[in-house]
């Protein structure tokens, strides 16, 4: 979308009394700068007309009432780890980055922390665990995601289902309302009932409804002790239909992982040695528990037992180096799957436990029926399963045919009673979908809400609503800073 | 607020089209059903003109459009527990009343509960207890309140601080608009994210959203083991500094109550008995630790070490009948509290940590001030306390006591970083102080988010925004089913 002549004058007009009232040194207009801030991990680049990065919070709110009266698009910028062009700056104009703003203040005695919405998630969590505390949340790019851009799009992880998403450890939010208003939504205390709930509005909608500037966490006790299994199943359908029976206890595992043998395949390629040397080629659960030590080592005797009943091979992490060895496998799946395709269609649906079987077997027909790999893995005690639908993007074909395959997949899922997005959220890349989702009732409210807040719908726009054929879209070529290979040891 | 003659034809009408639509006997307006549906334990009766009971879903939505047609007040109503006028029908009209709609369905798998709107706490709390599952969210009301409410109220409870409140237990909402669509907001998956959180939003927004005629809870596992633990302080401020102390371990206590010697007073004056034997009129912490055996036998320790150090007297409930003994009287904590005063303003309020002295020391001096009993208790792992200014409302010059009392009070709340209400929510009761808690911008935008979801204003109007003098109101004398004493044995 190019804005028109009229538009381009505005906005030029706007940045030059942007420069006036913010400060120059504040404003990037260079190539590399406009090419950084143009997309995010998936990689589909508009370039802004300028990057911004405010020193104060009052240039925030100024920087936003100059954008609504002059029409400028304004995009709201973290770590550009997301996968669904959330950040992207479809409709140019600004990019607001807030990265360098990121302190960090732990409250060990309320059990808070008080950031700034540029602090990377590793960071906090760090820092928290330092005091004997603990921040759950872990989006795989954990490294380089930050606060900012999790809570905008509500990021969830693999300890999902024991200690849930993003959403469930925000207190309190402070910003700015797309008009450029000031707000303070739930005032960072543990419990809050005044009026309605604006904090929990903001989360998870993709910085289209405010820009936050000041997050308080919720912090839980550190987990005193882990514990890391791996069970090898023959074919998928068995591997699920056991995890089915272990979480049937009740018994909470932090982390259970499923992979299907497409994606221990990829690792196993790519990593140049075997997942489970003992088991090839087979699907595999990543079970870890955690919590006092005592209840660890009776949860273990059941995870064991149910081992021996369902799994063919399975194995103990009894360091922690083993461990980690585990887990350094499962964070570079979605990176191992690129030997397949030169592009992926990354979905992150999420389905109730009774379909979870009908899913995988879904998946299998899609590669049968579309001749394309759809390697899946997934974070099994809540649903999430991620698929792949990967093609070579100079094909064609290939392209039409994942293109065929996508839909397919997304209505199978919507008629299990399934979620299209569960932790990456729609930006861009699952708009032509969103309609699957909801009715249009549902549709209406949100961008009545959208329409209320952001009159001139200046902030973030052309995200969540738009249809947007982002198979259509030529990926830019370009090494992000989590691109790399693990070293093979 | 008298209808205005047209308005009373318009409902008249209206009454009896919906009649016509889904039945008469689906409508009472018999003038007992009137009463009952005019109030709730804030005791503020405002007549309606019909009480609905729905058969089936679609009349639900076949009701709203009527209401919207013809302009008439629509207030859903669970089990009229709400303590700030919120399930009243102030502008009067029809009341909604969803109390038969109670089915309890557990999926022992996925941990999760689906559940109607009727339901009570206390019976969704055993079906999930006879799978080995657990609902955490506990208000005081829990055998009568219903999750409609409790959900519409994001109630809280005691164990707010380890379990989180109501919010924290919801996967899924089903229901209507208040225009009369249809809606589904999350599907009731354990992770959703996409479009809008309107999920979140309707919690907490106390009936004035959307009328929700299904949820589904997340469940947790049980805990195996609990512990309980009285220590006695001389003076309020050293029970609260104690208390901090213990909080910074970290170690999570599932309840830490405290009482303030006011209101053990009324506790021992009602029940005739002393709360703890060896330290009458002493300010208490009631502690309760659970999780696995072995966790709690480590976390006693640390508890019984501070304790020697801190407090005191103190015991621990060595029994179960010993622990229900404790928490018994704390129930009835409330209800003691009308020897002081035959009316109280009832607020719950919460401040940081940091402030929990300071703002224990404003209810003594907000005493000597006035000349009115302030007995305050609550929760002090998540800040939530308990203040309640008691007068006599015959007595005219206590009446405008209590009144600036109260403005004392919220201000005092605000001063301190904290929020005028922790779990009750704003209802008719905490309207005059919204104002103090929230900026312009932030309550334009509730009201624009109100506005665009119920543009005839019909669903639950006068709540939370418009300012109402609760104590100029003479309360309803009238027993509900919660009006009890404890058996004194």
């Amino acid at each position: 979308m190019k804005a028109k002549k009229k538009d381009r004058t505005q906005r030029e007009k706007a940045l030059s009394l942007l420069k006036r009232k913010i400060g120059a040194e504040a404003i990037r207009t260079d190539s590399k700068s406009l090419f950084e801030a143009s997309l995010d991990n998936a990689r589909l680049s508009f370039l802004p007309d300028a990057v911004i990065f405010p020193r104060k919070e009052e240039d925030v709110g100024a920087l936003l009432k100059l954008a609504n009266r002059h029409r400028v698009p304004v995009t709201p910028r973290g770590g550009g780890t997301a996968t669904t062009g959330a950040a992207s700056p479809v409709q140019g104009g600004w990019v607001l980055d807030l990265t360098y703003w990121r302190s960090v203040k732990i409250d060990a005695e309320s059990g808070m922390a008080t950031v700034q919405p540029g602090a990377r998630i590793a960071t906090i969590q760090r820092a928290a665990e330092r005091k004997g505390w603990f921040y759950p949340p872990d989006p795989s790019s954990i490294k380089y995601a930050t606060i900012g851009g999790t809570i905008a799009t509500n990021a969830g992880g693999m300890s999902g289902a024991k200690y849930g998403v993003t959403r469930d450890y925000i207190f309190g939010l402070e910003g700015f309302l797309p008009t450029g208003e000031k707000v303070r939504w739930a005032a960072g205390l543990k419990k809050f009932a005044s009026g309605y709930n604006m904090r929990d509005l903001w989360i998870g909608s993709e910085g289209t409804l405010g820009v936050i500037t000041k997050a308080v966490l919720k912090l839980i006790p550190k987990p005193q002790a882990r514990w890391t299994f791996l069970a090898a199943f023959p074919k998928e359908v068995q591997a699920l239909r056991a995890a089915r029976k272990l979480l049937k206890v009740p018994l909470m595992p932090a982390i259970l992982e499923f992979l299907d043998r497409q994606t221990v395949q990829c690792l196993e390629n790519y990593t140049a040695k075997p997942v489970f040397k003992a088991a090839p080629n087979s699907s595999l659960l990543l079970i870890e528990l955690d919590g006092h030590e005592a209840q660890i080592a009776e949860e273990k005797e059941v995870v064991m037992q149910w081992a021996y009943e369902h799994a063919s091979h399975f194995r103990e992490a009894t360091s922690l180096e083993e461990a980690e060895e585990l887990w350094a496998v499962r964070r570079v799946c979605s990176q191992a799957m690129f030997q397949m395709g030169d592009a992926k269609l990354n979905e992150d649906i999420v389905v109730p436990m009774q379909s979870y079987i009908p899913l995988i077997n879904h998946t299998l027909k899609l590669k049968r029926d579309f001749g394309l790999a759809t390697p899946t893995f997934g974070h099994i005690a809540d649903g999430n399963f991620h698929v792949h639908i990967m093609f070579n993007r100079g094909d064609k074909k290939q392209a039409r045919q994942a293109e065929k395959a996508i839909h397919a997949l997304m209505q199978k899922v919507v008629s299990l009673g399934g979620a299209i997005s569960g932790e990456h959220g729609i930006g861009l890349a699952k708009t032509p979908f969103l309609r699957l989702q909801h009715n249009r009732a549902e549709i209406n409210t949100m961008l009545a809400i959208k329409k209320a807040l952001d009159p001139n719908y200046i902030l973030n726009p052309g995200k969540i609503f738009d249809p947007y054929q982002v198979w259509k879209k030529e990926p830019a070529k370009v090494r992000l800073p989590w691109d790399h290979r693990p070293k093979s040891s």
